[in-house]
């Protein structure tokens, strides 16, 4: 499996397309905002740019996908007003692997415009966007052309499934009962591609500028808790009862793993300090109830009392594609239908919460040497 | 109508796709290629900068989108091996309409860049794309941000269908037939936009930047003239075949308008001095059979035989969203068989050509004045 060809949130704006079904990944943006306030209301106050580029990686299609960059744009422009200089010029990267469904937002991008200008007032600098199809474990943008990246809800997946994941049998994600060796080709696969990530993004940020990146990750410092592992050992239990009664082959599901890990946040600092181009100004952890309509009281009572039919709704929207492609699309629905069963089964049960690991950072240049 | 919901070549890789039926578009790109290949030498060897921003305007999706700037990549490989030079980071924005097919462009790339890495070798500088979608008329860039501009057989289409051509009923573009306050309707808007074009760009363009530009034009100074209204004149004689029979409404051809205006090289000249910010390098014109297989015998002699299907499928592609949209689905594969019959007939009798008018520009900067 080719996961920069595989790995795609569902697109186009259906029952089952991620657009439909982003509501936890929403959440976290709005949690962690203040986060990005602080970030670019320092990168803008140090040195006012004429011209801003931003760039939002993993933007994926849907509600979620303009959210943190219209942000992002009012709060530059709230500040230039106060400090009564001219707002910048901003220019928007889209960027995510090359399957996801650009189309869908491109075309909302017209009235999107037409509702930030109106927001914005006249004083407003122009916003220009573009798309960026490419995976972020490699360059996306020419040398120190871009002052501020952002990114949540996607790092945590890996440019591809580690290697040496043979016996990791009967699960499909680290597990409790995974050997050693597996949450250690996890770890390294992790290591991996976000230093990877860190050089790269050191090369296309300008000096000073700044990066805020949200994980979906985990607390504790064993790889295989709960906290992070337990919705993938869900979806395995859902396939594995589905290959005791020969629905799956059982080889399909030892072979299939998620290329996905959830880090800590000490793991994300030691990353950090091991490239070497940046300065950490913040690293915190949150929490997110599976269940995203869990805290609304907006929704209707029926949303807020399925847990286990929203959480399904969400998992199948971002994970769909990897199950087709190793399993096939026949066994789709069934597979779901027995994870909503579990999940709500769950729920009921104990507390289900997504961790988030957010790291806001700086990049150390030759420039801010000088001082 | 709105021109910028409505215009866009069909989408997919499929029979009546764009991508598999622009063989003019393609040859049109090569027979003008040394007109790009010269602006850009001009460009990289008064300048050789060490990052290089391209753009395609109205890219579309298909074989043609990354033929320019692949192309002109390489030019500027050869010359800074040449020169022994590093290669420039490159840069490069696909623009097209939001309705555009971006997404299976942006799926054709990962291979598209392995092939352009392996024909450039080891010494080439990285290449990175970026999807822009937007109207041309209108800016897409922010200031002085862009070294070299090309555009082929996209800046005939009109922003608009031009306000008041009631009159020119029967027709569905400028025809002989249509009185002179139509011709002037349309030249009128062609001048609105193409002057709105030219100050768009000359804000994004560097000092010193370049835009090579090829229009569906003509030659003679009647706007009217068969050498660019024929195809279209043909297309309205199907179109009222059907009205005749009472199968399109004759009210909905009246008020049928294609948005587009095939200007002359003086036109074009006239517009680009008014503007006042660019040097007119190169303008030229060159002509393409409307059949693009007539002169081409590696292709099977059937192809190359029946003009009036090639021809037809040709205009299907670039015109069916089009006439969906003012005629509805139903009756689009009769309009096409009809057309393909009229043209099969004439093209037997006439010569039938697309005229082409080139414009190779620089954009004059206060850097050059002073000089």
């Amino acid at each position: 499996m080719e996961v920069v060809e595989v790995l795609r949130m569902n697109g186009g704006v259906g029952e089952t397309s991620y657009a439909n079904n982003s509501l936890v990944q929403q959440k976290v943006i709005s949690m962690t905002m203040p986060i990005k306030e602080e970030a670019m209301t320092k990168l803008y106050c140090s040195t006012s740019p004429t011209k801003l580029a931003i760039a939002d990686l993993g933007c994926s299609s849907g509600p979620n996908t303009l959210l943190v960059v219209s942000e992002l744009i009012k709060i530059v422009n709230r500040i230039s007003m106060k400090l009564g200089c001219k707002s910048p010029q901003f220019q928007v990267f889209l960027n995510d692997l090359p399957g996801n469904d650009f189309n869908t937002i491109f075309k909302s991008l017209p009235s999107f415009q037409e509702k930030l200008r109106k927001q914005m007032g006249s004083g407003a600098g122009p916003c220009f966007f573009n798309g960026v199809p490419g995976s972020f474990y490699g360059r996306l943008f020419p040398s120190s052309s871009v002052d501020f990246l952002h990114s949540s809800y996607s790092l945590q997946w890996l440019s591809q499934v580690p290697d040496g994941l043979e016996s990791n049998k009967g699960n499909i994600y680290m597990a409790i009962t995974s050997p050693p060796s597996v949450l250690k080709a996890y770890y390294q696969q992790f290591q991996k591609d976000f230093s990877l990530f860190l050089k790269c993004r050191s090369e296309e940020l300008v000096d000073g500028g700044r990066m805020v990146l949200t994980f979906l990750g985990r607390e504790s410092e064993d790889p295989s808790s709960k906290e992070c592992c337990y919705i993938w050992e869900l979806l395995a239990m859902a396939l594995n009862t589905m290959v005791s009664e020969g629905l799956i082959e059982e080889e399909k599901v030892n072979s299939f793993n998620i290329p996905q890990y959830t880090p800590s946040p000490d793991e994300i600092k030691s990353e950090v300090i091991k490239e070497g181009s940046y300065a950490i100004d913040r690293l915190e952890v949150s929490q997110v109830n599976w269940n995203a309509y869990n805290n609304d009281f907006n929704v209707a009572a029926d949303a807020f009392k399925d847990g286990g039919y929203n959480v399904a709704k969400c998992m199948r929207a971002v994970a769909e594609p990897l199950l087709v492609s190793q399993f096939g699309e026949a066994i789709i629905d069934e597979v779901f239908e027995r994870y909503r069963e579990i999940i709500a089964q769950r729920m009921s049960k104990e507390k289900t919460n997504f961790v988030n690991v957010t790291v806001s950072l700086t990049k150390i240049g030759p420039k801010l040497d000088d001082h």
